[in-house]
């Protein structure tokens, strides 16, 4: 949503094929998928910002996938090869945690994917998926972008007193000690958490608050890794 | 934890295959499984309460385990099968989120589960998610003992305001929608994030706290519905 509103032409693929949940985060939930000329036409959340996800796929919210890997590679397949995307400057896919076949899957079959950001609380039992995380995307050639410490402490509403909830600095941690970039923290906010459920991207209607600049910040970072990177590959 | 405390001996069989976590939380991360005369031998944490990981498996912390659906199948059908569990009151399972491979192997490869608890955070979009577990259970025929609200809101530390981060009474209004039972609520108490990276479990180092007295009450929820639905086989 940040890089959608400084004017990028940005797409979603949310391949969280069990948890699909993107959708209901920017109030499309329920939107029917229709087929063009060119394959299946994206969710459009503004003019500049599309969406695919399995939410739109299923008859209703409550309806589980019930699959084993193998079909959702399928779903990943056809949200990638047969989705009229357009021209896009961005495609984002988000992942389910882990390791398995969704990650494997979109690995595979983007063959050269730009970068990775790895998003992770700062406990130390959430830093033990993160850390696997990294080195699975070094596995499989992926360049790592870095890790973003997402939930990184909050102010109480009342008294403004720092509460470190999922204690703070362990994102930035993991990354010095697996020499990968760190992208920066964003702290708790219950703002967004209650307008996600409501379906307005936070960083669109709060674009002041501190949460919001985290958010501009780490996005900055991410194009200009990408940029630089995209000027390596082009002089290589 | 809460079962061991109160004398019934418990296996614990972590079934997040990418993210195996558990060990950490009981402090027994880095232990080397063995074979004995009748399996393999679960590490034990205490003298009625047994666990076996992947984390046990791994050969250190950082590496990842890139497996599609298949292995990990396979691993969870040993973990099953090939584990000397001994007498257990109680095995319970700890699955990721999602209703995919691992869900489906357990269900499937245990035939008759007694029953599932659903744990979900209380804001609508993890509620999404909840929903469908409850659809995937009653597809699947394994009895649900009910839906269990975490994170349920924090006092800030320092003036005692309640703040409801992730939003509160969200599990009960999804069970009473689905008519399912409301196990209850888990306030958030940053404890249990150190206490857990510390490989203390928390419930038996601070056995008064509103934390563990809910963690108690739930217990003995789970308890009684399985006693009730054993009689109630037994009678059929």
């Amino acid at each position: 949503a940040t890089l959608a509103a400084q004017g990028h032409v940005v797409g979603i693929l949310d391949a969280d094929i069990h948890g699909p949940n993107i959708p209901k985060m920017f109030g499309v939930d329920w939107r029917p998928l229709q087929g063009g000329e060119n394959g299946i036409r994206p969710i459009e959340i503004t003019s500049n910002l599309r969406l695919i996800s399995m939410a739109f796929v299923l008859p209703n919210p409550d309806t589980p996938v019930v699959w084993r890997g193998p079909l959702k590679h399928t779903a990943i397949k056809q949200f990638l090869g047969e989705v009229d995307w357009g021209n896009l400057d961005y495609l984002i896919v988000d992942l389910p945690p882990g390791t398995g076949d969704e990650s494997l899957s979109v690995a595979h079959l983007i063959g050269q994917v730009d970068g990775a950001i790895i998003v992770t609380t700062p406990q130390d039992v959430a830093l033990l998926d993160s850390r696997k995380a990294v080195s699975f995307s070094k596995m499989l050639h992926v360049p790592i972008i870095g890790i973003l410490e997402n939930m990184s402490g909050l102010h109480c509403p009342k008294c403004n007193h720092f509460i470190p909830l999922f204690k703070v600095g362990g994102g930035e941690q993991a990354a010095n000690d697996l020499e990968v970039p760190f992208l920066g923290r964003i702290p708790i906010d219950p703002d967004v958490v209650q307008q996600s459920d409501d379906g307005v991207p936070y960083v669109t209607s709060r674009p002041d608050t501190e949460v919001s600049k985290a958010f501009e910040t780490i996005a900055e970072a991410c194009e200009k890794f990408l940029i630089t990177h995209a000027e390596l590959e082009a002089s290589a």
